[in-house]
């Protein structure tokens, strides 16, 4: 919209008025259209990846209008740490409508001790199962499980085999970097998130309220 | 991950333990001395644009790890009927944190009525400067700001001198496809979430919980 070509620039404002209102009249019909054709419900696969920034506060925002609502919600976190603060004090809002399991200490760069982490994704990924399969559940968030089937932690098959047996109207968030093709390939809605500007590069540091 | 060389195929568990210890360590060392270069603390100009979902779900998300944190929050809405269900009804749970503005009857595809959308962006406007200069709250989501400056309904100079003037530690967050070069430039923080695959593909239609 920045470029106006000269014929726009010209138009008096009444002129535009009415340009405007049959531009937004066409593109109500051609949306009104599609939204016609969209008549199938089920429960996603949803999956943030990409490098950028959002993709757990994403998966958060989710959760929250799941619960607000009135719907039941189950998390399990696979990296350690992440779901410290902020997220936990506003989810004790909803003490009834979700339940949190962090996984053993969870994936850090603290641990470097691999057969430590992959029991602990072995045991976060069998709660994570019980949940998708929990019909009490409506919404389920595996948050930064992307790390573990990256890091070859858990066999991907198997995750794969989880996904596909889910309840028909259960929805499934994972978030993290580096999703796997596989994984793409199965899930419904898939979203990059791509930096295109960090705050980190000019020195600013890890804030209350904005990162954690 | 996936591709793995001949020689780490041939390791034993005990070396690729050992190899992946070593690793970690270095990973956990460049990462330290990162992390000690970053030492500025203030609020931040936040935009999330791009064609994909998450845009306005991340803020959502952002919104609540604040609440959590104790800060407070303002936010309003340049988009009619985007927070009505189940965002409204999850912060309610921090009555006396949040606030909220919805832009008169805000745009919508349903109005067609330039004049009106003009004048419904110049009070959710001034609403919007007042809450960046409140020092009141800590966070301010200005949600679908981008459509109206990609409309022209708001002067991006005023938009611009706003955020400029902002109190230093105030974090302001503005969501919307198509994010002017001007605002991506002044912004600290920029996500785009870009599309992978999307449900309207397939034929299903927004839902409860994941829409709305």
């Amino acid at each position: 919209m920045a470029e106006k070509s000269p014929v726009v620039a010209a138009m008096s404002e009444a002129e535009l008025d009415a340009r405007h209102a049959e531009k937004m009249r066409k593109k109500k019909a051609a949306r009104d259209k599609i939204l016609a054709t969209k008549t199938v419900e089920k429960g996603l696969v949803i999956v943030h990846t990409g490098k950028g920034k959002g993709k757990s506060t994403a998966a958060f925002g989710l959760v929250f209008r799941a619960l607000g609502n009135g719907m039941r919600v189950g998390i399990v976190q696979f990296v350690k740490g992440r779901w410290e603060t902020g997220e936990r004090a506003a989810l004790e809002r909803f003490p009834d409508a979700v339940t949190i399991t962090a996984m053993g200490d969870g994936f850090t760069w603290e641990t470097q001790d691999r057969q430590r982490d992959i029991e602990a994704a072995r045991a976060a990924w069998e709660r994570a199962k019980a949940l998708i399969m929990d019909d009490r559940h409506d919404l389920v968030l595996l948050d930064e499980l992307n790390i573990v089937l990256r890091y070859d932690y858990l066999p991907m098959a198997e995750v794969l085999e989880a996904l596909r047996a889910k309840p028909p109207m259960k929805h499934v968030v994972v978030t993290g970097r580096n999703a796997k093709e596989e994984l793409i390939d199965l899930a419904d809605l898939v979203t990059e998130m791509e930096a295109v500007k960090h705050p980190f590069r000019s020195g600013v540091k890890a804030q209350k309220g904005i990162e954690f």
